[in-house]
């Protein structure tokens, strides 16, 4: 059975901005998606924010195995109803993929429960992306750093959880560090954070960076749902005939 | 320095039910103050629902170092703004005790990301509390278990993140478990949900409970707040002078 | 690719003990063995302690990918130099799956790195064992929770490292609980703890241990090996041609 | 009551080379014990490799709640008893502060299940030390970085199972990051890794250095050892008068 990824992109700064434009000349999310494709086993959509219901609907939602998120202008104008509902697909075991100015998306805070604040500068850091978890399925196939020549600074503190795994961590030519990789669960749903991809550089064409989305939509694909009972259990109940 | 504790009480099955004033004449936040002002080193104060401002001014939460939180019926009585101060605060530094049924409380599900559902059963099961963290600071001169006699029950699965430590597990008569003292932090603040309390049992007159909270509140007391510069870095800022 | 399994038997007690030896006739790793062979993926062998080099020699943990590991009476007479061997393959990405009394094996100890004691008792208890991590791979298809009717008890505190999931715990008809599924990562490698399978009951002829141990196989199998530069590591290596 | 603390230093290079014992005429561990006995609280006493029983002895090591241990040439030197003593006390609750190239120590190694193999270079690296967990008490009055002006390189992948809490992470002039201040428990102990010490710098005379190992010798004491029962516990044992 095929993973259903939805590639979700704010898709503001390619409309705005002729720099991006250039990059992405289809939207960001469109260039993700295309790295996605070349797996066989996906079947790959998207969606946008100014798509009605921001291309999220309820049966677009039930229909998603993986939903990966990059957002950074607008994260206002995404409704709340759209973020319940992204939440409750992902504590029933949606797959969330957060990439990079997604950190401060509604999702992505409501989820951690926390600020998600960081330190950031947009000139161009050589970015080095380190492996600190070698074997974890989101770096199959990922050598044990790899460079990317110019990218937006991200730096600690970054206000998020302890991750349940740290799985890669940055440093950038000025001198910060960033856990750029990082794992969660909330319910039955598995999140991974994701730094790299800043609108103004080519970063969604590096083989690398859509190595690691592709690995970890396939590491967050739902495997079997919260078949939970909750509420009030009855003395006996245990040995109840079903 | 003394650590200033807030314990905090919905008290509202006080005042409703003649069973739960006869256990807690004063309300059961009163009874866990009590048990926490053996102290010497504690300064607790009460607060409750139906103060003004539920008692959690601004004022109050900068004032407090440690806060305790139990409620039940009235969750939603609680305003978005009292969420929000508390939310700050733990980020900022200030400990959380969230006790028994306080785990459906508005702060304690926007803190976790999750849900915070479970099954429980009100029919006085015998629970056993075992210790699954000899060694942690908040089981401190606790045995390896301890039998509360009458409590209500509650089971996994606990919609929770996954705890940092989990620090104590119950059993109950019907056969269910309970992950009852797990840890977390959110941002400088700690955070330890206690399971024990249902109002119908003099639960807080145990010893063995008392001590438990006793020991996270001192777990949880702040140790240094977030001195986190965050924000925009221009290069160079690591070695400008301050 | 299948995933090559190799079933380790201590194989003692099925040699000593008729009731054991009726329960299991070929041995509990072929028992366990027939339950994997069941998932076509899988190409699935067995090996036992009595076997010349424990049936683990080097050339066979080369060619495994998920090892199963039962022990009890004789952990002692397991040479050092196997396990070492399946030491340096867990860091190298072999998934390793310790069955029940294994806990105590040198193998299980030396990667935690604590004794991994507990208490014990076998009477026969009623066990029930609760999903604590709804939506894992390794309980795909598991209800919220499932009931073996006799059972060896084990109790907390087990005295493992906090794991990094709690997948399943257990409650006993004495009244103790137990972490009965928990994962770790150790290097490459991704270890699964599994706690029911005493010899006196026919535990392995159940199916939901049996689907709980082969999605263990499935989520323990190698995803790339520790692809790592260590040691010294000159000044501009980074970007040296390779 | 003080903390009564052991700072261990192996005490060779000290010996061998006169730069390092230009920078540390009395030892390392003299330098690390100065600065502890800053605090009046703890009760600080030095031991080192080439002692009698390398000044660890039984009585000692009961007598000791926090151990400090830098090691570096002479790994392979320490006593297997020695070893074990050390690995004894903390599963019985006593802290351990392991110190730069103590990552390799026979002790360490234990405790981990891992290899704690790294990457390094000694060509006096600028280390810049990020706080990613503040608020721990192990950062108290730490700023949210600081710098060492020459130090030696350690880098990713750092051979660790998945710390606890990863409280500081470094990165270096070469581009290369590392955890550089990690948190685990193993029985009823407490486990500090610190990254900064190369014998090469006056890194033990830095003040934020010493007070990080300061503030981690707190964080580590015991409080209560590990009051467990283990073993057979026949049934009705919970409810048996003591």
């Amino acid at each position: 059975m095929p993973i259903r990824v939805t590639v979700w992109g704010e898709n503001r700064h390619e409309k705005k901005s002729p720099e991006v434009a250039k990059i992405y000349p289809r939207g960001m999310h469109e260039a993700i998606a295309d790295g996605l494709r070349k797996n066989a086993d996906f079947e790959v959509v998207t969606a946008t924010l100014d798509q009605e219901e921001h291309g999220l609907t309820d049966e677009r939602l039930k229909n998603t195995d993986v939903l990966t998120w990059w957002g950074h202008l607008a994260h206002g104008d995404c409704t709340d109803l759209c973020v319940e509902r992204v939440y409750h697909r992902v504590l029933q075991g949606m797959g969330l993929i957060v990439l990079h100015s997604g950190h401060y998306s509604k999702i992505f805070r409501k989820l951690m429960g926390t600020t998600c604040d960081l330190k950031w500068r947009d000139t161009g850091d050589k970015e080095i992306v380190w492996v600190t978890r070698p074997g974890h399925p989101i770096v199959q196939g990922i050598d044990d750093h790899f460079v990317i020549d110019e990218e937006e600074m991200y730096g600690e503190f970054f206000d998020i959880p302890e991750p349940m795994e740290t799985v890669l961590i940055s440093s950038f030519s000025g001198g910060e560090v960033f856990r750029s990789g990082v794992t969660y669960t909330r319910g039955a749903g598995r999140i991974f954070y994701f730094r790299p991809g800043h609108e103004m550089y080519p970063t969604y064409h590096n083989p690398n960076v859509i190595k690691i989305i592709e690995n970890s939509v396939k590491w967050a694909a739902p495997t079997g749902g919260k078949n939970i009972k909750s509420g009030n259990c009855p003395a006996g109940w245990i040995d109840a005939p079903k």
